[in-house]
C-alpha cells in the first residue's frame, strides 16, 4: 500500500511537470487562423486522429501504443523547445538537447513507466517501425491540414517550398497511399494559391 | 479506393470541426496559474493520465477504450458550451443541449465511426461501467490536481464547499482507493488553507 502511494506521488509530479507543454507554441495556426496551437492541443488532436485514420495505414498498427507515443512525443520540448520543421540550424543540435530533456522528464516517473515512455519516444524518433511511421504520418498530416484550412499563412510566413514538404513526408506514401494522395492534392492546391513555393 | 477517399474526406471534416475545442475554456487554471485551460489541453492530459494511473483502478479497465472516451468526452461542448462542475442552473439543461450537439458533431463522421463515438460518449455520460467510472475519475482528478498546485484560486473564486467536491466524487472510492485517499488529503489541505469552504 505504501508503495502505491509513493508511485502515485511520482506520477502526479510528472503530470504536473508536463502541464508546461500547454505553453509551448508551434508554428501552426488553429483552423480559425486566430492564434498558433500548442503542443498539448496538437497531441490531443493527433491521438484522436490515430483512432480515426487507422484504416488507411498499409501495415497493421498497435493503436494503443501509437496513441501513447503521440501523447508523449513532444514532452522533450519542455526543456528543448519546439524546433520548426524547416529550421535546419535548430535541427543540428536538436537530438542532444532532446536526449537530455528525456532523461530529466521521464526520470520523474516510477522507473518502469519512465523506461516505457523513453522507449516509445526513441521508437518515434528512430522513425523505422510501422507504428512510428504511422505516428509521424499523423504528426505531419495534422499541421498540413490546419495550414490548409487556415489559408496557408504559416507556409507563406516561412517561405516553405514544395520540395521541403515532400522531403519531410517521403515515408508517407509507404505508410498510407490514401493519405499521401490527399497530401499531394493539398500541396499542389497551395502552390496554385501562392502559399507554398513551387521551387 | 473511391470509398476510402470519401471516408478520409469525412474524417478530415470532423477533425477540422473539432479543432474548435481548443477555444473552449474551462474554470481550471494551468499549473502555473497564469491562464485557464481549454478542453483540448484537458483531454490530452487525462488521456495520458489514463495510461499512468491504470494500476490504481480497482477493476480492470480497457485502456484503449478509456483513452478514446476521454479524448472525445468534451466534444459536445462545441455546441453546448462548458458547464462548470458546480453550476446547478446550467446542469438542468445540459443533457438536452449536449444530445443535440452529439447528433450534429458525431454525424460528420462515416456512420460506423460516428456511431462508435456516440456509444462511447453515452457510456461516459451514464457513468456506470468500470471504464466510465475510471474515465470520470481522471476527468475529476486532473482539475483537482491543477487547482491544488495553482494555489486553489479556482475553488476560492467559485466559493466551492467540501460537500460539493465529495458529492461530485462519490464514486471515486470504489474506482480507486489510492486516488481517493489522495483526493481527501488534498481537499482537507485546501480547507485549512481557506481555498475550499468546510461548509
Amino acid at each position: 500500500m505504501m508503495e502505491k502511494h509513493e508511485r502515485l506521488q511520482q506520477q502526479i509530479a510528472f503530470l504536473m511537470e508536463i502541464d508546461k507543454v500547454k505553453n509551448i507554441f508551434r508554428q501552426t495556426y488553429l483552423a480559425d487562423g486566430e492564434r498558433k496551437e500548442n503542443d498539448a492541443e496538437h497531441s490531443w488532436h493527433i491521438a484522436l486522429m490515430a483512432v480515426l485514420l487507422q484504416e488507411h495505414a498499409e501495415e497493421e498498427v498497435d493503436l494503443l501504443k501509437v496513441m501513447t507515443m503521440v501523447l508523449i512525443h513532444d514532452l522533450v520540448e519542455i526543456d528543448a523547445g519546439d524546433t520548426y520543421a524547416y529550421d535546419s540550424a535548430g535541427a543540428a543540435t536538436k537530438r542532444a538537447r532532446e536526449e537530455k530533456a528525456a532523461d530529466r522528464i521521464f526520470g520523474i516517473l516510477p522507473a518502469d513507466q519512465g523506461a516505457y515512455f523513453r522507449e516509445l519516444w526513441e521508437e518515434f524518433e528512430a522513425y523505422e517501425t510501422g507504428d512510428a511511421k504511422y505516428a509521424h504520418l499523423l504528426d505531419n498530416f495534422q499541421p498540413l491540414l490546419l495550414n490548409h484550412v487556415s489559408g496557408g499563412k504559416s507556409w507563406a510566413e516561412h517561405g516553405v517550398k514544395r520540395s521541403q514538404i515532400y522531403k519531410r513526408n517521403k515515408k508517407m506514401e509507404e505508410t498510407s497511399k490514401t493519405v499521401w494522395e490527399c497530401v499531394k492534392a493539398i500541396v499542389e492546391e497551395n502552390i496554385e494559391k501562392g502559399n507554398v513555393k513551387a521551387e
